[in-house]
């Protein structure tokens, strides 16, 4: 009888056992630290240029950017409420609300007189930290989205003003495009309101985690109160991967946080179609997301990585006519310069120099040092159409002439087409399109950003592994 | 006691129950009826531009093709062992065996000299029965890679011949480029060797399920032995869906089944830069992988489908210099004929006219019956530049020139990229591009489809699936 009562209790003693190791509760892995990463105008070609480039420079060996590594990947459609090619703002805002809206609305409804609620928002009254870091200007209609509310992206000012009343714990990158109106200047206003103001190297380097609120704004901008393009950042420049890293030490802390990072100036790139820039450009947000990996790799259970586009650009296609089955990403090497920049060297140059067919030729060597174009022994061998195409270019239009993103006069925007022409690169378009664009995805819930998504379902999807 | 040993006995019987009612065995669902389908040519943009026009004329609200409802989504590189910009021989060859090869190889490695076993071969293998199904000729390359072993995509007399012999079960679509050398004849051999020979629509209609394989050529075939693009199909025309519906039932056995269905022609479409006929031929494959869905309803715990594409083909781009913002896709509606059959209308119109400025007058009066051009009354009004294009097109040049894939004239193909240029659309090539190509997938496995995967992940993800 013992015996029985014995066998008895070893059976239910491993009964127990075998259940309580079989039984799981149901898991609902919570993301702690997230990270929102939109690279503006980054379609898939984008991408995939940017890593043929980078493994072309390495030798060959085809190497996948770091967050092409990610294990969750989805498609999402980016159309507005009112057009089927989307804009910054109206993208901006589905990625920061989950609502469709019309073209220029800052997180405000179709009608623009109701405000949206947006992820940054949410994550801050949840108590997590907020970042929010661009490298164009702050007051930028992506950046925007998350702390602003207007129904025009172009009310920079009142934009400015938004965020000098916002509770973001960290703002990063570019400056102001309006900042200061009559009697309102929104640097002073946000002072007020509690930011400790940087503009200069020393002290964000010296900056270190404390309670109050970040404004930096990067000590060296460009048109536009934008960050340098990453083909023109000089040595020791602070990079927009820099910025994030320094975020990321600033925010940490046991509430976690929620940061948004844009690389704005893939966008302008593609606008201008400029692929020698483009492809740096997309590489140097790629180290951004590295360094948010960093963090994710020392807290693998906590922490969510998204990395997606508002929308691609320029209607990048990886073929050309001339080049047919063939690519050269490497030949994109030579060119040391963004057309923007190349066309201020073309102004000061115009000033001893005149339009005509001596000019040509000294222009030609010019060209030689920034995008490799010359006679047999430069890397770019001109040929006579290119010739005709670039004299064409030069004789018939004023050098600076300015465009709508960046200021790309027809010569420089000729040299960036044969720069794209012989890498076995082209453009349809030099605005938006609507094609679907990717997104990457690693750390808590990263297996529901896989599939066909609208960009309004990502701040669902991202909230849902937060709440 | 013995109130202890009945409690003990009830205890443990609900320590057992609990046990085996969270007990759940690993869970290794197999799939036993598997398509894949492979849209040539077909890239992320083709597939946004199809559903963005079928959404266009089915009056504006959005609608995803049904393939693109699939959960799974993934993205592959399709890189060719010796080039950048693969070819649909090496492509196919990656899909159907799971290793990189050079350009041109039929499932031979990169030496040209060992066969590589495919998937088709292995699930035949298995027990399964196999379908080979394609819009283009059986003997091209997509096709070809399933079930023949060749160094060279051009030996299609030797590729009919490795078909005559093969052991799958069903055949279907288009016919053969090169089926009689010497005393071999790929179509007697085939019939010798066990394949009834279908090539008339009462005998493809009747058709029902048998032991014997069967080899349906399609009755109605154009240049290079395919059947027609989906936009000159008469009424009646067998459609690849119909044939695709066809294997089903024909192949439906307890064994299951592997099906290669190809839409072959997208590719053709894009090489040629004819946007309006291209957005046709994706909704026609479209139509394909729906009859698979279909199936799938009926059995979608055995069911898996995977659709994707070889690579991209002629850069595709959502959007233009011209219409910067705006489409307006619904206008390729007004194309009603390919470029390569409106290049026949104009050799027969050819014999009677001449390529002086009445004939260009009157050539313009037929460019309004197939794509909508005119004047004021016209659905596309022609301007200026487009009228200056045109009419070079048509001076300068042979009407009935042909071309590498499709033929189509000078005339033919600057008629379309105005088609392309009204409906917001641009090509930056007319041959294959190395951007990344989606995938997706439903059914058993569809999880593992999704990610950053290379085009020889998918017949091993497919084989895991199965085995």
């Amino acid at each position: 009888m013992k015996s029985f009562r014995s066998f008895a209790f070893i059976l239910f003693t491993f009964s127990i056992f075998l259940f309580s190791s079989c039984y799981q509760p149901p898991q609902e892995p919570k993301a702690k630290y997230v990270f929102l990463f939109i690279g503006d105008g980054m379609g898939l070609a984008q991408v995939i240029a940017a890593e043929g480039y980078q493994s072309a420079m390495m030798g060959g060996e085809y190497v996948p950017l770091g967050f092409r590594q990610f294990p969750g990947v989805g498609l999402t459609t980016t159309y507005a409420a009112n057009r089927f090619i989307t804009g910054s703002a109206a993208a901006g805002t589905s990625l920061a609300t989950g609502i469709k809206t019309n073209i220029g609305r800052i997180s405000m409804d179709t009608s623009g007189m109701v405000p949206l609620e947006t992820l940054a928002e949410k994550a801050k009254k949840k108590g997590m930290k907020v970042g929010i870091i661009s490298s164009v200007s702050i007051d930028h209609a992506t950046p925007a989205a998350f702390y602003a509310h207007r129904p025009d992206r172009n009310m920079y000012h009142e934009i400015g003003f938004d965020l000098a009343r916002s509770d973001v714990d960290f703002f990063g990158g570019g400056g102001f495009k309006d900042p200061v109106r009559e009697d309102v200047n929104v640097l002073e206003l946000a002072k007020e309101n509690g930011f400790q103001y940087i503009n200069d190297e020393a002290s964000f380097r010296a900056l270190t985690p404390a309670e109050n609120k970040v404004l930096f704004v990067h000590p060296d901008l460009t048109s536009g109160a934008s960050m340098r393009f990453a083909i023109d950042q000089p040595e020791g420049y602070i990079t927009l991967a820099e910025i994030t890293e320094k975020a990321i030490a600033y925010l940490d802390n046991e509430n976690g946080f929620f940061m948004m990072v844009e690389g704005g100036k893939i966008d302008w790139l593609c606008h201008a179609n400029d692929a020698g820039a483009m492809v740096r450009e997309v590489i140097d947000f790629s180290a951004a997301v590295d360094a948010a990996v960093k963090f994710y790799k020392l807290h693998p259970e906590e922490t969510l990585i998204v990395v997606t586009a508002d929308h691609e650009t320029g209607g990048l296609g990886l073929g050309n006519i001339r080049m047919k089955y063939k690519s050269d990403y490497a030949l994109l090497g030579n060119q040391s310069i963004s057309g923007e920049d190349f066309n201020a060297v073309l102004s000061e140059w115009r000033k001893d120099n005149h339009l005509n067919e001596k000019g040509f030729k000294k222009i030609l060597q010019v060209t030689h040092e920034y995008f490799g174009f010359g006679g047999d022994d430069a890397p770019i061998v001109i040929d006579d159409n290119e010739s005709e195409s670039l004299k064409k270019a030069f004789m018939a239009y004023d050098l600076s002439q300015e465009g709508d993103y960046a200021n790309y006069s027809p010569f420089t925007y000729q040299s960036t087409l044969v720069m794209a022409d012989r890498a076995g690169l082209g453009w349809t378009s030099q605005t938006h399109t609507p094609v679907a664009v990717p997104v990457y995805a690693i750390g808590n819930g990263f297996e529901s950003f896989s599939g066909n998504l609208d960009n309004t379902d990502i701040p669902k999807l991202i909230w849902e592994t937060i709440e």
